[in-house]
């Protein structure tokens, strides 16, 4: 449970929570390079209703899984300072690769508890293989980082990870072709090496990847596994709270701007999909610059 | 001739020139979100093989296409102000999003001559037509901006223009699917609405899509001409140096880097693809931090 803070992490942290104190009305930051967090989000508001939530979206320099690991990791300590003028009591990093590449140098960073997606993740399907043969569909960018095959293999040496970057599944979503011939064919060029090598789990290790949840399904079949980070994400958010006292136990009042949506590009673009793919009411969502944080 | 400074505009860049003199053996700075611009520049190596090029590419920030007016501007205006600083003595804007969106905003702020691709195509094809229905493919961003109409029809109010965006090309391209089964039914689904009302000139709107143009061209079938305006855009550039009495006549020197690449972001990945279609020696391309300028 590293990424939620125990042992040294946390002490560090309780250490830096001394000094600024955090507050259980406070709201959660959450971000991701476009749209794709959003399904973590979602499970976020499914989870723990009572959190407010600060939405952020770097749709002006989406997508980050072709990107190098320091373009990655400058964008996302801009954004960790955006979010942070909100006086957010925790940050999730609702993006795979910005999880893989620049967590260390959040946590470097930053005063408050930060989780990613990728232990999460790594976590539960370590737990669900019985065969001990895992798949990771992810960008190249978290493929090539390797950063599930360390995660899994520190909690379980024997098992065999085995990745495999699917770079056009994000433009694929982001046009909307979720159950489409021409998705099933990609997916299946991706995905048939991970089932000749016979997996029995399989990582959806980008945000974006649920979306396309059905077609993943039927091309692996009944015996594999499809884990999504998302719903561990959000379970093992709401455990750290409680933990460090900070769940919000009421819902909050009306008016309150529950949920708060930000962009960094084409706000209304963003808030069509977003209603589509969230039930609770989103209202707007608001375009910042932030390359300047 | 618009774009490249007659009338008006032409009088108000010599008066620049008058007092920021330019110099013929300064280098051309060319531009372009990512990979695509390598098409124009490539075209101009063949046509002006005398000019030395600074390229910049913003792997960083790719792609352009689905982004906003505002965004694509403010991240050109940076690209320009980084050229600057080679005292280039000319730019060429090898996008077609970022010279849809952000010639006027870049002329004004500029003091030497600017060239977009968008113009040199247009008229191309205003040419070519044959039955007055033109088809152009292109990006979001440069469609919904509706340049090439707008252009077209000042040229020959008679003519009607189809544009149709294209999100898949540009990332397909990118994956190196240049002749594949799933480019062949993704350009068969753009293509038909345009193949169903009969036009005879098709404008490859967006600097990746040459490098799709076997695959365009089978579906279009032999009627349909395709103009690339990398070549116009060629042309016309060495014209207006021409003009301009800025054309370099002697080849650089030996030693003198006559094309240098930077990027926001992997550069060696960058490199890779650039040699591929390009094939004139380039030696290697530098990162840099465009946010800076």
């Amino acid at each position: 449970m590293a990424e939620i803070r125990t042992g040294q992490n946390e002490i560090r942290n309780r250490k830096r929570i001394h000094h600024v104190p955090l507050n259980r009305d406070a709201p959660i930051g959450v971000f991701d390079s476009g749209v794709g967090g959003l399904t973590v989000a979602r499970e976020i508001m499914r989870q723990i209703p009572n959190e407010k939530i600060i939405y952020f979206g770097d749709t002006a320099r989406v997508p980050y899984g072709n990107k190098s690991q320091e373009t990655v990791t400058r964008f996302s300590k801009q954004i960790v300072r955006f979010l942070q003028t909100f006086q957010v009591k925790t940050i999730v990093v609702a993006c795979n690769t910005a999880s893989a590449y620049a967590m260390d140098a959040l946590e470097q960073d930053c005063d408050i508890p930060i989780i990613g997606v990728v232990k999460p993740g790594a976590r539960m399907a370590a737990e669900v293989t019985r065969n001990g043969r895992l798949g990771v569909i992810a960008t190249e960018a978290t493929i090539s980082s390797r950063i599930y095959t360390q995660y899994i293999q520190e909690l379980n040496p024997n098992v065999t990870i085995y990745g495999k970057a699917c770079p056009l599944f994000v433009p694929l979503v982001e046009e909307g072709l979720l159950e489409d011939p021409v998705t099933d064919e990609i997916a299946r060029r991706y995905l048939t090496e991970l089932i000749d090598i016979d997996i029995d789990t399989l990582i959806l290790g980008c945000t974006h990847y649920p979306l396309i949840r059905s077609t993943l399904s039927k091309i692996m079949g009944p015996n594999v596994t499809l884990v999504n980070p998302a719903y561990e994400t959000a379970r093992e958010l709401r455990q750290m709270l409680e933990q460090m006292n900070l769940l919000n136990e009421d819902p909050p009042k009306l008016g309150s701007n529950r949920y708060q949506f930000y962009v960094s590009d084409k706000a209304e673009k963003f808030m069509t999909f977003a209603n589509s793919i969230i039930k609770y009411g989103i209202l707007s969502a608001r375009t910042i610059h932030i390359e300047k944080y």
